[in-house]
């Protein structure tokens, strides 16, 4: 089996989209595979008594996060356009990711939500924005039709169980053998435990 | 004028631990000045509705951070022990740390109270424990009495004023001109950025 690292990721999660745009090429350089995640943190934020994101409720903190991202992306060579609303409302996107590791394109597919939002300002609940990054990502439209599914639904409900019981409070988060790293700042780390396996 | 790094720690913070070590040797290669700025996060928490350390209030944020603590220790040569309990009160430790900048001591007192509270475990409201810190630092044991004097307590208070004014909202930070980098993984980038002015 491959040594692996496991990628949590929510599409409303700005320092997320740094780690999905780095993560395929980090892991293939060291011959790991990436197992990608996608979740809701809302329902965990909502358990903890947040209505909303930490960025929104907390100000300065807000304000900090803009400001650090924004040295981050130019640093990285990343586009960054601050979306409105924030934080989007990622559900349909993260069925659709679902759907799409069924048919092994997740990682061009959450590349393409997280370029449309945080590279374009996009709004990544609208179904035209969606279908574009669907064909970007070279998945047959028709397939979008299963992110409206029951068993779908049930399967992202199940994602959000699974990031409580593997100890997860906030993304990007990482899982590498027992070892939770949280933040894109981990990232190398989490690499580095992996390589050793 | 030297180029400078402006480091804001409070003596509870773990992470400030991290920086607290390893700052001066790292500016000191740049050929840059740290100035050391002492506050209590207590108020600027309370401020925001956090009755303690949100490492104690979010359980899963905390068991993460004392894990990531252990990993980053462990990496670093740095011995790390749990303090109970936590957080430390810091209040003594911060008056004394103003007193021993006026005596161009600031650096060793600061190490000195992390080491015996990360390294050693031990409680820095003690005041046999900070008498101890402040002789590995060598001070002079009769200048601690000022700490108690009404301007050291003024001077502390200005101080959290001064880094609510900066954005602060969270410790280590660190300021380099106009910028504001939160937490030890932000060290190097605020060093990078000092070196460029």
């Amino acid at each position: 089996m491959a040594r692996r690292i496991v990628f949590w990721f929510d599409f409303a999660s700005t320092y997320s989209y740094l780690s999905a745009m780095r993560i395929e090429e980090a892991a293939q350089r060291h011959g790991l595979t990436v197992v990608w995640e996608p979740f809701l943190l809302g329902p965990i934020f909502a358990a903890q008594g947040w209505t909303s994101s930490p960025f929104n409720l907390y100000p300065s903190k807000g304000r900090y996060m803009w400001r650090d991202m924004e040295r981050l992306c130019e640093m990285r060579g990343l586009p960054f356009v601050r979306p409105d609303p924030f934080p989007q409302n990622g559900l349909a996107a993260a069925r659709l990711a679902l759907v799409s590791r069924e048919l092994d394109r997740i990682a061009p597919f959450a590349r393409a939500v997280y370029s449309a939002e945080f590279g374009r300002g996009k709004d990544i609940s609208n179904p035209a924005v969606l279908a574009e990054c669907w064909e970007t990502a070279g998945l047959p439209l028709h397939a979008m039709e299963q992110a409206r599914a029951e068993e779908t639904k049930k399967a992202l409900f199940a994602q959000g169980e699974r990031a409580i019981q593997a100890g997860l409070f906030g993304a990007p988060s990482f899982v590498v053998s027992e070892e939770l790293f949280w933040g894109d700042d981990r990232l190398d780390q989490a690499i580095a435990l992996a390589t050793t396996l």
